[in-house]
């Protein structure tokens, strides 16, 4: 009764989202230039996801067929293929939902700011939302649905009656068709922007000292339509992923808990929570966005932050009495008693360490503080000492937020048990509808301002579209916090339902393959990495010699008298992400199989392990260096204090600052990004094939 | 009587080397130019060890007094104090007579360069044999002399006699007293060598456009000390650690392997067997050393493979022997049995290991292969993309060295439990002699040439050292392979031998505190080598405004008639050496007190655990990378083939690999190498405090 209200609201959100939708589709877009390249970057990004999408769509069938063979009846069922390909279609439908309003919004962005800042933020922002909105409705229809089906394969397919942990175990493949659609998806969107992003820099504002943007670039239309691929499409498949996966990891571990005197459905209220959460999350959501409103001379800023903040709290207040109403007085997990409230103090845990790591995440890579100041100051010496100073920037801002993540976990941990570690991760993704809106309305006014430049519209629209940029930034930043914090989380609490489901009670490290795994699960993140840096590079470089070749031969280029030859740079970002997608999601989906088969379960939990221990570093390393190196380079805008002197854009130290930068690119939107998935899904992965390995 | 026989051979070896160093020290040293500059070097090196040694003089006075405070008298005893002043005292005095064995060497072989390439690596070599055979020396009898000390305290002191256990626990303060000044050399030469080498480089030949080691620069006397203070003195601190630290841990994990028939000194063979397999070595390596002979058009190359592979196959051959001698037919390890010969195949898995790494690292760090030249070809675009390569490279390079070593582990692991693993340690440990001898070998040959040049010599020196120095080059490589594979098995002994102390009999990663731990754990290395780089780069910036000061204003440096004032730049690097040592060392130092303290012996198993996984991987990672960029910008002074054009000197390409070399210059010497004793020296602190934690 409860699920199905829970889908009823699921499904009124979505059409919210809808209706959204086609409301901004209706707005003006802009004189007959804003349409024509409007239409550029739209065309580009469905073209591009369109191939991405051919290609996964072998990926999911072979993979498929692979899970549903090798799924054994006693513990699983071959209709996890059919969760799985579910799974990997609706985080598809997300990213290209999210990815179609974007590219409607932008151009309506950019005409708004014609007139005003207000409204630019509102369509915008209501870009973004329509994005967060889908994104999780489309989660909860999914898991719900899926869960009521599987509950009820007595009735619906005249099979024997499915224990709930084989349920549970079955739901998991939708995860493993998430995940594996969303990893693609962020490092083939993260090849794709950056290797626009680092080419177009390289020939367009090193060497031909044209500006960002600008027309006469052949990159610029593959960069704007790479924020949409990456940026949009590759995080709304990121965070579908995470989303549900937390819901899952929970709902696995509430079999942990024993029973109580309220059932919903007959079910045990601990295996409910995560779910009611999220559709409470939702609710306050959409509350939330209501508030994200400015006169013209108000801050989008604090807009934003109120609409996030008020949705966080209203969260928290509801869970509160849901706890309450839901929970008996006291509950057990794995035999240890605890009191109801520490469940509503583990939903505060989860959201206190997301928001204390974002704040460490602004500090490290926000203009306003020290480190940023410091790489920026680096770069009077070169490009060397700036690069210096951004790793070792990208290092340090490791310590502090593992330290809270520990903090976290040990506390939620003490507070009830593995159940709380997973109930705090479901406490941080609730609001990820708004959280989500807030990530995306960046791109979508980088686009905005991007179009702006391409039309050559007058400097005050650019401005006005600068301003929700800069924010968009350090919106971009908060939610990278969010991101990898749930992630650990979501990890830590998949890991903890592998064990449950493998019936290991220790891993030991003291194991000599325990330990093996451990060191090679370390390893993974350093090759994932580096294959997909190198693929950006490899990539930049072509496009580099492109845009070069483009300069010499096409006469007119520079005066503005003939058009670049756009489609040839869309071309290049669009097979260096398909070729080079495949090695890093190979490695993801393969290597805990191998590990699991050759050396056992307990190995596995060791990789599994090592892969969280070094993918959580690595993660902080590079989004926060790359984050710290763009803000270094983006100080020379207003001028650099160095020893008394003043430093500009076109100077020595930002030229330097520009390769740091450069350098950061892949660091933050490439790797960085993908490692959060990353360690999600050699998790899931291992789940999946549990029941084979015992 | 056995080890009183060991004892004598190390004292007859430590003789030979003193003999050996008059011999160097009574060659010529060349003409009055040569002999002052060498002055320089030697003076600028003495000083900065006298001033290092003070403050680490402190730093062993209240260590000393904390842990003889501490030590509890049922587990340990206050003579563990003694036992780290004197490790800490003869690592000290390791690296203090290399640096000066080597600053010796530089001028002579310069000389020896003006007439011959033969008798210049004569030289050169014998310089850095001087080295190692000091340290492994000064080990050996370090180690037996306390040995039989506190098995002696009966009658010696008249105390009750103390258990075998006892007298091992106590005698890991030597261990802990020799890493401890290890790390601290280590890193505080490592920045002063960088920052000197990158500053004297960033203005030097990328601003001045003068040559390498050209006198007009006035970092260029610091630079050429660092080479003697950090890659001498640092490495040769830190072999002696590695070296003891094996011996010690294989002897402490002798303790769980069951009684023989046959006994030496009355004690189990097991426990002796790591004493008599680094006496084998050091007799081979001397032995080895005689093959390192050429004629005059002979391949210094193979001539340094001949003595380093002969001593390791001869080594190998005798411990056969030895194995068989010891050892009863089988022998028990926790109660499972095995056969005696597994014990010579866990040395044989360990010298393969060793070798195999270095093979894989010679492939990603060498100019002949694709890594390297990759690296080369991605400068054409720029800085930026030359460093995405290196660091992707650096990334890649994790992978099969890892594997490897995983192998390893199991393999020996699999042969003779942990004891195996050790005994692995242990035989790849055993000819460091002849190995650091080699390695020594480089930085003085890289020192010869930098005289030549300052003395304005005529090319043929500088032609011949030359060919020294690249074989220096491979040679450092294939070592470091070497340090990290060997650091990492002596980190895993150690670990065991932590387990072994507490008696823990598992550490469970599915508890939240391990978890933590070990999150923790993966983080240090990470904070740790942001410290180190950026005290390079902060001190290199210092540097390059000294130099551009001094070009400035001292009038006519660059036409050579004025001297560049070099103490004021030796004072710069001094100054950050000093300063900013102290927080690496004092995280290795005090984080895993703190975890233990805090949340228990087997929290602090799981930070271990971390610390391990993500050093070594941040070891290979950092090693390689700035391997691999070094030599990419090496490639372009015979000319780089990036599609049909060649580049050289001066090119475009060439000015953006150097930059990648200077980044990675802190990478190669002072984070990475000083990760290998971070791993170790977390676990002996760790098994220090030990007894308190239980």
């Amino acid at each position: 009764m409860e699920l199905y209200l829970v889908l009823f609201v699921a499904i009124i959100a979505f059409g919210y989202a809808l209706s959204k939708s086609s409301w901004i589709s209706k707005l003006d877009a802009g004189d007959a230039t804003m349409q024509k390249i409007a239409g550029y970057i739209a065309e580009g990004a469905i073209s591009f996801l369109k191939a991405e999408y051919k290609v996964l769509a072998i990926f999911v069938i072979v993979i498929a067929i692979v899970v549903g063979v090798l799924a054994k009846e006693e513990a699983s069922h071959w209709l996890v293929a059919v969760a799985f390909v579910i799974g990997a279609t609706l985080s598809a439908t997300a990213g290209f939902l999210g990815m179609k309003i974007a590219t409607k919004s932008n151009v309506r962005t950019t005409q708004a700011a014609r007139f005003s800042l207000a409204k630019a933020l509102n369509i915008s922002f209501s870009g973004g939302l329509v994005m967060g909105i889908n994104v999780v409705s489309l989660g909860i229809i999914g898991v719900v649905g899926l869960f009521l089906i599987f509950s009820h394969v007595d009735v619906l397919f005249g099979m024997e009656k499915w224990p709930l942990h084989k349920v549970l175990e079955v739901l998991i493949g939708f995860s493993l068709g998430a995940e594996s659609i969303a990893l693609f998806a962020r490092v083939g969107g993260g090849i794709y922007t950056k290797a626009a992003d680092v080419g177009a820099d390289l020939v367009g504002k090193v060497e031909a000292n044209i500006p960002e943007d600008d027309p006469r670039n052949p990159a610029v239309i593959a960069d704007n339509v790479g924020d949409n691929v990456g940026d949009v499409a590759g995080m709304g498949a990121d965070l579908f992923g995470s989303y549900v996966s937390t819901i899952l990891a929970t709902m696995v571990l509430g079999l942990t808990v024993g029973p109580m005197t309220k059932q919903f459905s007959g079910i045990n209220p601990a295996i409910m929570l995560p779910i009611f959460i999220a559709a409470i999350g939702l609710v306050f959501s959409v509350v939330g966005s209501f508030f994200v409103r400015i006169s013209e001379s108000g801050s989008p800023q604090r807009a934003l932050n109120t609409g996030n903040f008020g949705a966080v709290i209203m969260t928290a207040i509801a869970s509160y009495f849901l706890v309450d109403f839901a929970f008996d007085e006291t509950f057990t997990v794995s035999g240890v008693m605890y009191p109801a409230i520490h469940v509503f103090y583990s939903i505060v845990v989860g959201l206190v360490v997301g928001t204390a790591i974002s704040l460490v995440i602004e500090y490290y890579t926000g203009k306003n503080y020290f480190p940023v100041k410091y790489i920026a100051r680096q770069s009077m010496t070169g490009a060397a000492t700036n690069i210096i100073a951004g790793l070792s920037v990208g290092m340090i801002s490791t310590a502090i937020p593992v330290i809270i993540l520990v903090s976290g976990i040990i506390s939620a941990f003490h507070i009830a048990g593995l159940y709380g570690v997973a109930i705090a991760a479901s406490g941080m993704m609730a609001t990820t509808g708004i959280q989500l809106a807030i990530d995306a309305f960046g791109p979508i006014a980088d686009n905005a301002g991007g179009i702006a430049e391409m039309s050559h519209l007058p400097a005050e629209v650019r401005q006005r579209t600068d301003v929700l940029d800069t924010v968009g930034n350090t919106t971009a930043a908060i939610g990278k916090g969010f991101a990898i914090a749930s992630a650990a989380l979501t990890a830590l609490a998949m890991f903890s339902a592998y064990m449950n489901t493998t019936h290991l009670t220790a891993i030991n490290i003291a194991n000599a393959k325990v330990l093996g795994g451990l060191l090679i699960g370390g390893m993974i993140p350093f090759l994932f990495s580096a294959y997909a840096i190198r693929a950006v590079g490899n990539a930049a470089n072509e496009m580099v010699e492109e845009v070069r070749r483009q300069f010499r031969e096409i006469a007119g280029i520079m005066e503005g008298t003939a058009e670049a030859d756009y489609q040839k740079c869309i071309q290049i970002s669009t097979n260096a992400a398909l070729r080079q997608m495949v090695m890093p999601g190979a490695l993801a989906l393969l290597t805990p199989v191998l590990i699991g088969f050759i050396f056992g379960a307990e190995s596995l939990g060791g990789f599994l392990a090592g892969v969280l221990v070094s993918g959580i570093m690595m993660a902080f390393f590079q989004s926060n260096a790359g984050g710290a190196w763009d803000n270094a380079k983006k100080m020379f805008e207003s001028g650099v204090d160095i020893k008394g002197q003043l430093y500009f854009k076109g100077s020595d130290p930002h030229k330097a600052a520009v390769v740091g930068d450069t350098v950061g690119d892949p660091f933050k939107d490439t790797s960085g990004p993908s490692l959060n998935i990353l360690i999600k899904l050699v998790s899931i992965v291992a789940m999946i094939i549990a029941p084979l390995l015992s």
